[in-house]
C-alpha cells in the first residue's frame, strides 16, 4: 500500500507541473506541420505568423460592372450637360472585379449610362454599345477596388498562437498563401485501469462500473486541439499497469493513468510512476478531484509526462480542464481557454474545506433582472451534476465558503442568451415537468426544475428566485390544496395559480407487494420500514395528514425520519431495499420496477408571480398546457390526469 | 442577361425559405442515425432524448475504503467509549466502489479505525485484520452512494436536440446507454462558379481571383454540424453551370452557388435555378450580400434546395450565418447558433442604407470601464475586415444609422475576457507596432490598431476612446515632436509620452526610380504625381511643413488632394502606377517592391494616459520596451532606429 498522498495547494501545483515540463522541453509549442489551406485547418493553430504574400485585391479592380473611364473625362457631367462618350480607348465595358486598363481610374455603373447601340436588334449586349451618355461626374477611384484594399503584401494577416476560424481561412488565401504552418496535434494517450471497470455496452452487475471516463477525456481533448489515443481497459495488477503505462508513453506526448490515484489498497499509480520514472506531485487541494499525481516516466530516449487522473467522474472531467487543457494550450502555442464569466448572487449559501479550492458546480438562473446561483450536488460521482450545471464557481483555499447573498463569479458552461431563456422552476418535483421540459426545448425555452419541494418552492417564490413552483400543498383543516399556503407564504406576492395535473398518490412497493401491503394502517407497529420526503413537501404534508386520520404516531412508524428530497429518491430507496415503501407517485414507482398502491389523488399546481405570467419567457409553457399533443403525452404516464390542465384556480394578491 | 434582381426585406426572405422548406417537407430534422457512444459523439445533435436505462450507481456503494458495518451497530460509539468489531458477518473490507453487503447500511473509513492484526509481521494488509476499533458513531447510509445517486433509470438524462459535450458523453454511458440517435449530418454541395477564378496555390494574374469563399463556407459548414462537399471551379457557360448544379444536387441536402448570384452579365446562378427548378427569392434587402438566390431544384425524385451566394467575401460568409446556419440548426433539430452579445456605446457614427438590414462589422475596445465600438471597412470584399472583427452591430431597416454615442447591441466573435486583455492603440499607424503585436501576443495581450492618424489618435485619446496613441506630429515652428500637440490637444489628460522608435521618411518610388526622384523640388510644376496622407497624419504634418521649405505651393503639387490612410495604402498607390511618388516609411517601400529615398528622420512616440499607464493590461507593453529580442526585432525593418525606445519623453498634465 502506498504512503497516503499529501496534498498541495492548486497554485503550487500548476507551477510544478510547469516547471518539470519545462524542464524536459515541454514547455512550448511540441512541434509544427505544414499544412493545405484548406477547410480541415478549422480549428489548427497557427504556429508561425502569416504575412501576406500577395495584396488583395493584387490589381485595381472595378468594383462595379459598368465602363472603364478617366475621371477627368467625366469632369462637369450633369443632368443639364451630359456628357457622350464612344467606346474605344477611353471607355470600356467591365465586369465586377475585371482589372482596370491602365489608361482608366474610375467606372460608371451600367444603370447610370444611356447607351447607344448600333441597330435596334431584339438582343443588345449591354457591354457593346457604341456609345454612353451620362449625368454624372465620377471622382477619380469611384467604384474601384484598389489594389490592396484588403491586404497589402507583406502586411500581417494573422499572429502565431491564432485559431484558425472559417474566416481566417479567407483571408490566409487571399493574401497568396496555399499552405499553412500549425502547431501539431499534441498526443494523449488514455489509460483506464481497474479491474470493476466493464467498457460500455457490456452489461454490468452489482460491483461492476461503467468506464466512461476515457470517453469524456478522449472528448475533451479532441475539444481542445489535442489528438486522444484511448486504450483497453487494464486490470488492477502492478505489471499489467507498467506495461501498459509504457507501451502508452512509448506512442504519446501525454499519458493519463485513470483510477488508482488514490492511496487505497489498489491504488498503483504512484507507485507505478515512481517505479518508470519521477513522482513529482500525489494530491492536489482542489475539490472534487485532489487525488491527482504528476509526474514524468522514461520512454526510450524521452520523459514523458504523465498524470494520474481520479477516478470519480466530476473529478476526471475537471482535472481534465484545470490541468490537462492548460497543458495543451501550452503545446499548441495557443492561449488557456477562457470561458465566459458572470457576476452571480448565491442563493444558497456554500460550504467549502478551508484548505481547498473549491470548484462548486452551480445553476444559475436570471429572475426578474437577478443572475441567481445556487450550488449543485456535491458528489464527485455525480456526472449529471456536471451536466445540469450552468456553471462553476471557484471558493478559493483560505475561505470557508460564501453566504447566501454574497455576489460571486462564475464561469459559464452555457451563453447568457441560453440562460435568458431558460425557465427555472422549482417547489415539488413531478415526472410531467420532466415531460414539459421536452417539449418546451422545441419552443426555444429551457425549463430547469431544482427540487425544494413544495413548500420551499413557495418561499423561493418569495424570494425571487424562480419565475414558478410546483406546489401540491393540501390544507389540513379544509381539505383545499395550495391556496391556503399562496396566501400564508406569499402574502405580498402577486401570483396566479395553474392547474398542471392530478395525481394518484400511492405507496411504492416491491414487485409483487412481498409485504401484502394495503394502506397507512400497515405502518402500525414500526414493522414495515419506510422511507419518508422531506419536511415541506407536498407528499410530506399529505402523509402527515393521511396519517394522523390512521391515529397511528409518527415516532412509531420506523424509518419516518429518513428523508428524501424526490419521488424518484422514494423509490430509489424501495428498490434498494433500504425501505419496504414508500408515499409517491406511480411514475416514480415503473421507473425502477416497483409495484404501486393507490391510497389518494391530488392537485398539482403551478404557482406563478405575475411579474413572470404575461412574460415572452413563460408564454410557450402556458401554450404547452393547452395543447393536446402534450396532455395526450402526459396522460400515457401512469396515474396522470390532465382534465383540469391549464385551468387558472385563483388571481392573487 | 438577366431580370435585374429585386430585394426582399430579411424576414420576408427567410419566412419564403421556412415555408418552401417545410412544404419540400425539409422542415425538420433530415434523418436519424444510431452511433457509438464514444468520443466521436461529441457535438452531434440528439435526435431522440436519452432516458435513463439503468441508475447510477446501480446498486449501493461504498463512497471510501474502510468497512462495512451496521449502522446501529456503532451507536454510542465515542472517544471514551470505543466499540471494538471484529470483521466477519457485521464488518466486512470495502473499497471505494464496492458494492455494500445486504446487511450494511454505512461504511466507517480505514483512517478512522484502529485495527489489530493476528501478529505483527512487517507488511500488514490493511484489509485483513482481526477486528477493528472505532471511536465515533456512524449514521446510516454514511459513506454509501445509495442506488440512483446519480441517475434513476427511466429518468431523463438529456433532451433531443442538444449538442452532445464532453461530460454528456459520461452521463449517457453512465445510465447504461451504449449508442445514440443523433441526427444525420446534412450535407450541403459548394460550387463555386467563375471564368475568373483561380483555385488556392495556383499562380493569379491581373483578373484573375483567388478562389477561398467555398473554403469559408466549407468550414462554416463544418463548424456548424453539416458535411460539407467542395466541388471544382466551373466555368461562366451556363451549360456547365447547370450540369454541375445537376450532379450536386444528386449527391447533396443543400447546394451552394457561388458567386454568378447578381445580375450582370455573367451571372447565370438566377437562370439556372429557375432552367433546374423553382426560383423563389432573388435579392434580399441586406448588406452586405443583397443578391442572395433561393430556390429549389429538381434532383431525381426530390426537389433539393438551392442558395445562390453573392461572390463578395464577405456577403459570402454573412450569407452563411445570416442563411445557412438556420436551415443546418433546423435539419440537425438544434437551437441555432445565438452569439454572445454585449451592450456597446459608439465612437464613430454608423450611416445605413434606410431599406437594408445593415450587418456593420466593428472593433470593441474597453477603456475605462467603457465598452466601446467602431465600424470598420464597410467593403463586402474585404474579408480581412471580418478577421478584424470583433463583433456586429445589426443596423435594423427603416433606420439610416446610429449616431455616435448611441446604445447599441453588439454581437460577439470573441468573448469579453478577450476584449478585457485588448490594448487598443490608436493614431499614427507604424510597422513596428504589428510587430508588437507578435511579441505581445505571448504576454497574453491583443493590440488592436486603429489608424487615425498622429492627430486622430490624440484626439481619440480626448474622448477617453482608446489606451494609447502613436504620434509623429512635428512642432512646424520648434521642430519638437509630438509635446505642443499633446499640450494644445490633451489639455486636461494626464499622459506620459514614451518614445517607439526613430523613424527615416522618404519617398516611396517605382523600382528603379524611373522619374528620378531625389526630393521634394522634384515636386515643383505639376508633373510628378503625389499621393497624399490625410490630414492630422504625422507624415502629412511633416510633408506641409518641410513642402513649406522648398516654397512649392501645395496647389502645384499634382495629387496632393488624394488622401490615403496608411503608409502601406501609399504604398499601394505608387506601386500600382496611381502615382509617381508619395511619403512614406522604407518598411512599406518593402512591403509592396518600392524603391525609398530617404530624406528626413522623426520621432514616433506613444501617448499613454496615465490612468493606463500603471495598468496590468499597459505591463506587458512597457516591458516589451525593455526587451533586447524586440529592439532587435526592430532594428532589423529598414530605417528603425532603437536607440531610444523605451525612453519617457515627458510626464504631462
Amino acid at each position: 500500500m502506498s504512503v497516503y498522498l499529501h496534498d498541495i495547494p492548486l497554485d503550487e501545483a500548476r507551477a510544478r507541473i510547469e516547471s518539470a515540463l519545462a524542464e524536459a522541453g515541454l514547455g512550448g509549442i511540441l512541434g509544427e506541420e505544414e499544412i493545405p489551406l484548406d477547410e480541415a485547418a478549422l480549428g489548427r493553430v497557427l504556429a508561425r505568423p502569416v504575412w501576406a504574400r500577395l495584396s488583395s485585391p493584387h490589381y485595381n479592380a472595378a468594383a462595379m460592372d459598368g465602363f472603364a473611364v478617366r475621371s477627368a473625362d467625366t469632369d462637369g457631367a450633369s443632368p443639364v450637360a451630359p456628357v457622350r462618350m464612344e467606346l474605344g480607348k477611353r471607355c470600356a465595358y467591365v465586369d465586377t472585379g475585371d482589372p482596370l486598363p491602365d489608361w482608366a481610374d474610375a467606372v460608371v455603373p451600367i444603370e447610370e449610362t444611356e447607351p447607344e447601340h448600333p441597330g435596334e436588334d431584339g438582343r443588345r449586349d449591354p457591354r457593346r454599345p457604341e456609345a454612353i451618355t451620362i449625368r454624372l461626374a465620377f471622382p477619380p477611384w469611384k467604384n474601384v477596388r484598389p489594389m490592396g484594399e484588403d491586404m497589402v503584401a507583406t502586411e500581417l494577416v494573422l499572429p502565431d498562437g491564432h485559431v484558425l476560424r472559417p474566416f481566417d481561412l479567407g483571408a490566409c488565401a487571399g493574401s497568396g498563401q496555399d499552405r499553412l504552418t500549425v502547431a501539431r496535434r499534441p498526443v494523449v494517450a488514455i489509460l483506464p485501469t481497474g479491474s470493476e471497470l466493464r467498457p460500455v455496452g457490456v452489461p454490468v452487475g452489482a460491483g461492476d462500473i461503467i468506464e466512461y471516463n476515457s470517453i469524456v477525456l478522449a472528448a475533451q481533448i479532441a475539444e481542445w486541439g489535442g489528438a486522444p489515443l484511448r486504450f483497453p481497459i487494464t486490470a488492477d495488477e502492478r505489471p499489467a499497469i507498467e506495461a501498459a503505462v509504457a507501451a502508452a508513453a512509448a506512442e504519446a506526448d501525454l499519458v493519463l493513468l485513470l483510477s488508482g490515484s488514490s492511496a487505497g489498497a489498489e491504488d498503483f499509480s504512484a507507485e507505478v510512476v515512481a517505479a518508470l520514472g519521477r513522482l513529482l506531485l500525489h494530491g492536489v487541494a482542489v475539490r472534487p478531484g485532489h487525488p491527482v499525481i504528476f509526474g514524468m516516466v522514461r520512454a526510450a530516449e524521452r520523459e514523458v509526462p504523465i498524470i494520474g487522473v481520479p477516478g470519480y467522474p466530476v473529478s476526471a472531467a475537471l482535472t481534465g480542464e484545470i490541468f490537462i487543457e492548460p497543458i495543451l494550450a501550452r503545446w499548441l502555442g495557443r492561449r488557456p481557454y477562457e470561458p465566459p464569466e458572470v457576476e452571480v448572487e448565491l442563493s444558497r449559501k456554500i460550504t467549502s474545506p478551508l484548505g481547498d479550492d473549491d470548484y462548486v458546480r452551480v445553476v444559475i438562473g436570471r429572475v426578474g433582472g437577478r443572475t441567481l446561483a445556487a450550488p449543485i450536488s456535491r458528489g464527485a460521482g455525480v456526472i449529471s451534476s456536471l451536466v445540469r450545471a450552468d456553471g462553476i464557481i471557484v471558493v478559493p483555499r483560505g475561505t470557508q465558503g460564501l453566504s447566501a447573498g454574497e455576489p460571486a463569479r462564475a464561469r459559464l458552461y452555457r451563453t447568457l442568451e441560453e440562460l435568458d431563456r431558460t425557465i427555472l422552476a422549482t417547489g415539488s418535483h413531478d415526472v410531467a415537468l420532466d415531460l414539459a421540459a421536452q417539449h418546451l426545448a422545441g419552443a426555444g425555452r429551457r425549463l430547469v426544475s431544482a427540487n425544494a419541494g413544495s413548500l420551499g418552492g413557495l418561499l423561493a417564490l418569495r424570494r425571487g428566485e424562480a419565475h414558478l413552483a410546483g406546489s401540491h400543498l393540501i390544507d389540513p383543516e379544509t381539505g383545499e390544496y395550495n391556496l391556503s399556503y399562496v396566501r400564508t407564504y406569499l402574502p405580498e406576492t402577486p401570483v396566479v395559480v395553474v392547474t398542471f395535473v392530478g395525481r394518484d398518490q400511492g405507496l411504492l412497493v416491491a414487485p409483487g407487494n412481498p409485504k401484502g401491503l394495503a394502506g397507512l394502517d400497515d405502518l402500525a407497529g414500526g414493522v414495515i420500514v419506510f422511507v419518508n420526503r422531506q419536511r415541506g413537501a407536498g407528499t410530506r404534508v399529505l402523509f402527515d395528514h393521511e396519517l394522523g386520520k390512521t391515529g397511528i404516531a409518527a415516532e412509531d412508524v420506523a424509518g419516518y425520519e429518513r428523508e428524501e428530497y424526490t419521488h424518484l429518491a422514494v423509490a430509489a430507496a424501495v428498490a434498494s431495499g433500504r425501505a419496504d415503501c414508500g408515499l409517491g407517485i406511480p411514475a416514480a414507482a415503473r421507473a425502477v420496477g416497483l409495484d404501486f398502491i393507490p391510497l389518494f389523488q391530488e392537485r398539482y399546481d403551478l404557482v406563478i408571480p405575475k411579474a413572470h405570467y404575461n412574460s415572452d419567457l413563460i408564454a410557450p409553457l402556458l401554450a404547452l398546457l393547452q395543447a393536446p399533443d402534450f396532455r395526450t403525452a402526459v396522460s400515457g404516464l401512469p396515474g396522470y390526469d390532465t382534465r383540469s390542465m391549464g385551468t387558472v384556480v385563483a388571481e392573487m394578491g
